[in-house]
């Protein structure tokens, strides 16, 4: 065991090298012209007064939380409330760097487009290499650690702990980004673009910095926070269900390599992503899809004979083809739901013109035909999930449902790292706007943004489908440890829990979509004011005083989610104390309502982005024309769909498994 | 029991000839001026040429499925068959007699308010009574004569046939007319208001038959057939739960008791509402609300008196108690979710005037806002069904929810007569407009249609939570008839079932959302060829061929509807043949869902509905404002919300299980 666990040192190091390698790339690159470096500035500036910010409060919160773990808890209380603190230094950590990297990189990235086409690809995608690799190895290294520390037996009950501490910060950093996010666009736009008349990402918009931080903040840490959550959540939950498997690992030499297993699946596919990672190059502006795709298949499957070899290793040769078909159709899975979310959401398919189709008899229409799209976007993904179930559980049981939730993950480096480059490249584009760079440049980051777009839609279909089946295995390690062996829905304190946790994503929803306005409203307010009271910003003569609608937008944001994310954490532990075969229920309802608003409105609000963008390429009328209008509607209706409330459910259903399972010694 | 049989055969025949005694008297009115029987003259043929069609569909539906009944169950098959077409009868009776009556009322209504308010509102209720009456006495007749002919025993497993043939009609009423009435009203709108400039209801356009046919159709045949296959499927689910409850009725007479309760709750119930509807009169404008909202009152408070004596008679005095508690608890929670529907939807309360806010920045935040809206008015229904699950529960197991879905539903005389008078009412006053009669006249009747409005949101979020009840009632049937004692979530298939049938109402609205925008298309076609081909429409000196529009709604809704519909009976049978706790999986996830899903889809529809009304009372601006046009938006997108896919989810919950718990004998 010794041995693995160092090979697993080993391979988080590697990766954390990586990513240190990638950065030291990043920071070699120039900056470009003085204005492009004025802006970096603010934005940078901006972004780390919001994680300040953020980090403050969730302090608070950490430290609140830390000492009611250590004085209610039962088992290993204090051992769980230091995992707890450390998990949510590790994910903060991450989400830092992240950020920190992806504001550097905007710029740069967005300079190396004057060079070409490769140069700004390799850049942006650098960038997603330091936060997809940062994640991965911090969630790795810690549990790893954690097992060699307290050695398996008590670290299975503390590591409960480090994914908890890791969803507290995933609740901020996507709750919070999230309505950060939405609240400074539609904010700036709806002054800058509607009252005031002057394009997008233009510089004289007091709130336009505000909204290049928010595309950081909610994209890219967001995003991180969520995957690394899932990453983290999936193992613990597997190192749990280890040693209620009887059946399975009836020896504890196997039991132990079980406990092992999501580690080691883990590590491979960390290694996978890193040779991935090195094969996405392209100097073809056609093939820069192509590029991201082939690396994240090349990790598949060096990922998938990696685990052929390390299941032989540690098991029988019939325990370890159950265990592989388990993590394989996982992994498989998550790729198929990738797929399914792109052909939803991608303007090259039918349903997105359809919704394209529908704007130009109006706004109405373009609303029906976008919410029917996303309902119908369910079906897929909740057969592809239902088949993993299935096909998990007759090979390995409910392990077998946590492992391919492992599987699905694996090669979380890779995945993070073509989502993160989106928004890289995204953000390059609004600087290059800002920056009143040539034309040239823009259609290169153009063209990088619209794939961008693409694996940002891919992205978001893996991180619900992952957060799902993590929450689904958090929720079977639950049952387990709170000695539940079957629940029934026909006791009807289970079946008032399935009601009122299908109930809970809808009330969640409508108060980020809620937050969303009111932090926007602050936004216009003072965009408002700054426009009547500092004379000369429409003719360029005086500066805009951008960290006002920054600081207004963070504080706006973080006291939205106060209540949401307290709630997420407060619902459970009442419904557990009164009942924990409740609790099952509620968990229950929470997660597949939590999993189908997602993808409804992940799916509707990605297909009205893209239908907008595919009528702005000149189809129906093109740009300005009532079918745009009416599209443009549909878009700003799918922002906070898509963007904020839709994501926020990823957490919602995680956090309140996780919480649910560290406080079970509780509910006993 | 023989004289309860009686004294419930007299019951039901006393609501008959109520009902005959309110058509006799609606019939006696005059139908005002020759352009007015002409105008009604073509809405009743348009009715009935709908219906006709309908139940052409409906006759080779039913035979098949009968057909099917007789060769594959394996209890009391051929008597179910039976059973199953007497009861799809019934409903297609009560259908048939409801909709000639409103057809002929909503005339007689506009001619009546040429005389007085109280005149046109008792001419109104009345045909809201023959529907009321009509749907409870036929409903109560049909199962005391089961139980009759067959006896207590036999009857138990046939009337499950009934309830399902009164929920095929409920199907093709609800779902097909649902489409029917949206496709046509904003086909209707789109090209009559959108391209030509004319008003609402003005007689040139030539889809404003259909539009106003769809009225009918929709609002009354529809919710009318909901409420019936509700009224029937909660006693069927008591009946057969009375004999799965030994620890209740340990004794053979007392399951007898059981048996006949759910008739007796029910009769009790349609005697009160004979009593309540008596007590509906006013000469005030403003004491219309009072006046029906009294009615209710004094049904509710004449059963709730009755219930305690019949019970006291049938049982012990502490069963007797018990079983009240469960009663009881669903007649109050019925009347209280009404209350809450019409908070949330009506604009003298505050989330509709945010609503009606929020339009001010345009459509993309009116829609967020009646989005956020439905999204937060899920909370306290749940938790209301949540307290009647737990209460019923707790006083008599099982049987008790089941009992309380009958409590809820024993005065749906009274329930419907209140609902479907908004219809009428709204119709008078679309006759009244193309008529073209006096402003005061326009006056009361609008004075009657406003009030409608508010009691037909109620009736929505009572005939949702009554589906609801009654679909768990018929739920639990299920369970007990194909031995289930528990339904254990943590078998993955009960799991994917959750899943599953999670997602199945999110395709079926999908599915009938885009169905009314098809039938809008098919009808805008239409009417733009009659605007061309036909000399002189807008000029007034040539008539538009109305059947022609009525003839394509009639043909596109109910082949749009053959699909979902063919889909909700089949996909149980599949999934019960596969393995009978997956399906009970499946019914818990689409009930749960679909009772989230109908009421955020209602009630975001109502408020947006009423957010627009009240603009166009002046407030934001006014008719005409940018404020209006948003709230139009709104508007047109909560139309097939609330009066196509919400309400169809009622009958997907009910129909669903139903065919499972008279399958049932194929699966164990």
């Amino acid at each position: 065991m010794s041995i693995y666990l160092n090979l697993l040192f080993i391979v988080g190091i590697l990766g954390v090298l990586f990513a240190i390698y990638r950065t030291l790339f990043i920071f070699k690159q120039d900056e470009g012209t003085d204005k492009m470096k004025k802006i970096a500035k603010a934005i940078s500036e901006g972004a780390m007064a919001f994680l300040k910010r953020e980090y403050t409060v969730l302090s608070v919160f950490v430290i609140v939380v830390a000492i009611l773990l250590a004085v209610f808890l039962k088992d290993q209380a204090k051992n769980t409330a230091i995992a707890f603190v450390i998990g949510a230094i590790f994910s903060a950590l991450a989400g830092y760097i992240g950020m920190k990297i992806s504001v550097a990189s905007n710029v740069r990235t967005a300079n190396s487009a004057r060079e070409s086409l490769t140069k700004a690809l390799t850049v942006a995608f650098s960038s997603g290499n330091v936060m997809g690799f940062t994640v991965a190895s911090l969630g790795l290294l810690g549990l790893t650690a954690f097992i060699k520390i307290f050695g398996i037996h008590d670290a299975k009950d503390i590591v409960g702990g480090f994914a908890m501490g890791a969803s507290s910060i995933a609740l901020f950093a996507r709750v919070g980004g999230g309505i950060y996010t939405k609240g400074a666009d539609v904010g700036a736009d709806l002054v800058g673009k509607v009252e005031q008349g002057i394009p997008e990402d233009d510089p004289r918009n007091p709130a336009v910095i505000a909204d290049n931080v928010g595309d950081n903040v909610g994209d890219i840490a967001g995003m991180g926070a969520d995957l690394y959550e899932s990453y983290v959540g999936s193992m613990v939950a597997t190192i749990t269900l280890a040693f209620f498997s009887p059946k399975l690992f009836p020896t504890d030499a196997m039991v132990i390599n079980a406990t092992m297993l999501p580690l080691l699946v883990a590590g491979i596919g960390l290694f996978a992503s890193l040779v991935g990672a090195l094969f996405v190059k392209t100097s073809d502006p056609k093939k820069v899809h192509t590029a991201l795709t082939n690396g994240m298949l090349i990790s598949s499957i060096v990922s998938i004979v990696g685990f052929y070899f390390i299941l032989n290793r540690l098991f029988d040769k019939a325990t370890a083809m159950n265990l592989y078909w388990a993590v394989v159709s996982g992994l498989v899975a998550g790729f198929l739901i990738g797929k399914i979310t792109e052909y939803y959401t991608d303007a090259n398919y039918k349903p997105t013109q359809e919704v394209s189709e529908s704007s130009k008899t109006g706004a109405a229409t373009n609303i029906i035909s976008g919410l029917a799209l996303g309902m119908n976007s369910t079906a897929l993904p909740v057969i592809i999930v239902s088949g993993v179930i299935l096909i998990a559980y007759k090979f390995a049981g409910l392990y077998g449902i946590a492992l391919s939730a492992v599987g699905m993950l694996a090669t979380v480096a890779m995945t993070v790292s073509v989502d993160a480059y989106g928004p890289v490249a995204d953000n390059a584009g609004g600087i290059a706007e800002m920056a009143g760079l040539e034309p040239e440049v823009r259609k290169i980051t153009d063209r990088l943004d619209s794939v961008g777009n693409t694996t940002a839609a891919i992205g978001k279909g893996f991180a619900i489908s992952s957060a799902a089946v993590t929450a689904l295995a958090l929720f079977s390690s639950y049952l387990e440890k709170v000695q539940l062996d079957s629940l029934d829905i026909t006791a009807p304190r289970v079946l008032v829990g399935l009601f009122v946790g299908g109930m809970l994503p809808y009330i969640f929803c409508a108060r980020t979509m809620k937050s969303v306005g009111k932090t926007a409203e602050a936004i216009i307010i003072e965009v408002r004011r700054q426009f009547k009271d500092i004379v000369g910003i429409m003719e360029e003569e005086a500066d805009p005083e951008y960290s006002k609608c920054v600081d207004i937008a963070t504080a706006s944001a973080l006291k939205q989610m106060v209540i949401p994310g307290v709630a997420a954490v407060i619902i459970p532990i009442l419904v557990g104390l009164w009942d924990k075969a409740a609790l099952g229920g509620l968990l229950a309802g929470t997660l597949v309502s939590s999993f189908l608003l997602a993808i409804f409105m992940a799916n509707a609000g990605g297909a009205w982005d893209n239908a907008k963008k595919y009528i702005e390429e000149g189809h129906h009328g093109g740009k300005g024309s009532d079918a745009h209008k009416a599209a443009v509607v549909g878009d700003t209706v799918g922002d906070p769909f898509k963007d904020t409330s839709g994501p926020s459910l990823n957490i919602l259903m995680k956090l309140m498994s996780i919480v649910s399972l560290v406080c079970a010694s509780m509910f006993i």
